[in-house]
């Protein structure tokens, strides 16, 4: 049976990644015989643009109906001044809501031909390989009510709503347990469990969770201590669990950690692991069309996907191989250029990799 | 007139270092004839066993009555089990809140004689010279309702809400600007727009605040960047200015990128700039009693506290000259020890403080 990939370019660099990416795909799928068909749509300011919405009704249920989706990147300056509503990120958080894909797995890991991009020191990040997995359909992030009033005196004020319930917590800790059982059995659940009722929660339900999973070392961390941490110790962490808001900014943090956020990809998964797969960068304008953005990321998110939503533990294997082969083969893009290797632009690179394929 | 000052240890390490922090003080006070009268009182867990409660409210009253604060450090192990609405962090959230201690400085610096100690190359952190203002008194440490309910499924939840206003955001990003006034002249302020309402209103007073400051540098940064900046390039900012929850964690994360996190003063001012002034670094369960934790960071909050509520230039340089040339000295307790350094305890450095003074 086949199986449907739609493909979402998106904006700025997106869409040279992104036919990089297919390349490398489209390889994998003859060579391993995937099965796979592939159908375009557009997200973010380029769906704006086309549709006049940054994620359009047909688009969702195309999304709905495939059964995985590679995005590129959304978002630029020429959407800057548009309706806040109508801006390319409504588009990404609409998607991840309404498919259901709570389960955010950004991996932060430093590859040995990379070491020297990072800004720590050698012996501090050499072998770092950190997941991060952040709920994403919850929290302050969709809270209601949000809201723009005005006070009694007349001054504007406006709020946000932190919200979580039992099962939402339940379901992205079992994520974060899992993922800690098929590595290091290592478990770091971040909150702010002294100051917020959220948090608090959070902590009880993880703690009824790990009663699952007694192989794991389970700790907690406030979010101010874990930031403290990755910049002083990261590799003394293995899983990060933890919600919306705190993901986003850790996750962060902890891809540039390894200087190369241009290798790192991502995966967003519902309850059936259908996902979503795109690379932990943004959209980069700056240097979009001009043929120099780094494909290694999203080529590497095919790889994930091959691996969480279809178990194609061989095909996804060989891409990780081939990207790793044309490293040693010196190649590199402009963002993580050193001396003694040669530069290369994203279709040279995308090449590179169809061919260790 | 004479200047009241209570002093507040604290908890873990917090007794140890004010007293070094204490004999600094009334050194200066005599020398420099600042009129300054001392009293004693008790903060967080040391407050829970002898009142029964955080912050006792004879307490509270003397803080009001104080022209300044001098903190050390709350919290222990002793406390986790106890109920959290007296746990003693509670004490210290609601001293803020009570006093409208709304302006939170955070500097971090890194000491050329400490420049081996951070984790980041050298050529990233050298002459780093960060200030991070910190909202402290509102946002989603405050904001109400803040609930634990369950959900007609019988499912627990849990909400926390993030209020801004008007007048507190004008507020502190008036200090925020004040402060980039004196510095380099350059503000980044940092929200997550992109997703909450309150960051939106945030970004729209500030840069009506900027009006009034047509010398500064005005950049926005959303939070995510903002943590992966600290690490790519930390020395591109000068003043950063943001919100409670996000000023704990870029704050905790800045502070560390000097690696000597036991040098970092704070200051956390009211609309008069009346204050209360304690180390960045926690109570330090670990090393509690045990006369080798640094009372640096204690020390230079004393100055902190001479510049900003007293303004005493002359009397607070004196203090941070003294602590840089026993730095000078090659004296360091165990947190900031490198090679060819020799290693003091708690009482020692706060002599040493003295005799340069
Ligand atoms: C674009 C933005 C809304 C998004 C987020 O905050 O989730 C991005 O930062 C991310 O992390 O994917
Ligand atoms: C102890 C805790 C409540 C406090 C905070 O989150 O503000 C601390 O982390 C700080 O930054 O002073």
């Amino acid at each position: 049976m086949s199986k449907q990939i739609l493909i979402l370019p998106g904006d700025g660099i997106g869409p040279e990644i992104m036919a990089e990416a297919v390349k490398v795909l489209e390889v994998a799928n003859s060579k391993f015989n995937l099965g796979f068909e592939l159908s375009f749509d557009d997200l973010g300011g380029a769906a704006y643009d086309r549709y006049g919405v940054p994620l359009a009704d047909e688009t969702l249920e195309r999304a709905r109906a495939a059964d995985a989706i590679l995005l590129g990147a959304v978002g630029g300056p020429k959407w800057d001044t548009i309706d806040p509503a109508l801006r390319p990120e409504r588009g990404l958080l609409k998607i991840r809501s309404e498919l259901g894909l709570f389960g955010n797995l950004r991996p932060a890991i430093l590859y040995p031909q990379l070491a020297q991009a990072s800004t720590l020191k050698p012996e501090v990040v050499s072998g770092l390989d950190i997941l991060i997995v952040r709920e994403l359909t919850g929290g302050i992030y969709f809270g209601k009510p949000r809201e723009r009033t005005t006070l009694e005196n007349g001054e504007r004020m406006a709020f946000d709503t932190l919200p979580y319930s039992e099962s939402e917590v339940r379901r992205i800790a079992k994520v974060g347990f899992d993922m800690a059982m098929v590595r290091n059995k290592k478990l770091c659940s971040v909150d702010k469990a002294n100051v917020l009722a959220s948090s608090q929660l959070w902590r009880e339900v993880v703690e009824e969770v790990a009663k699952d999973y007694p192989e794991v070392e389970l700790s907690h961390m406030y979010v101010d201590n874990a930031a403290m941490q990755l910049v002083r110790a990261p590799k003394q962490f293995d899983v990060m669990v933890t919600d919306n808001m705190f993901g986003d900014i850790l996750s962060d943090q902890a891809s540039m950690l390894t200087g190369s956020i241009g290798m790192l990809p991502s995966a967003s998964l519902d309850v059936n692991n259908k996902g979503m797969y795109e690379p932990c960068h943004g959209s980069a304008p700056d240097i979009a069309g001009q043929g120099i953005a780094n494909p290694l990321a999203t080529i590497l998110s095919v790889s994930m996907m091959l691996r969480y939503s279809f178990a194609q533990v061989a095909a996804a294997d060989a891409i990780e191989q081939a990207v790793s082969q044309v490293l040693d083969q010196g190649l590199r893009t402009g963002d993580i250029l050193s001396e003694g290797c040669r530069k290369v632009g994203t279709v040279e690179m995308g090449d590179a990799v169809v061919a260790a394929l």
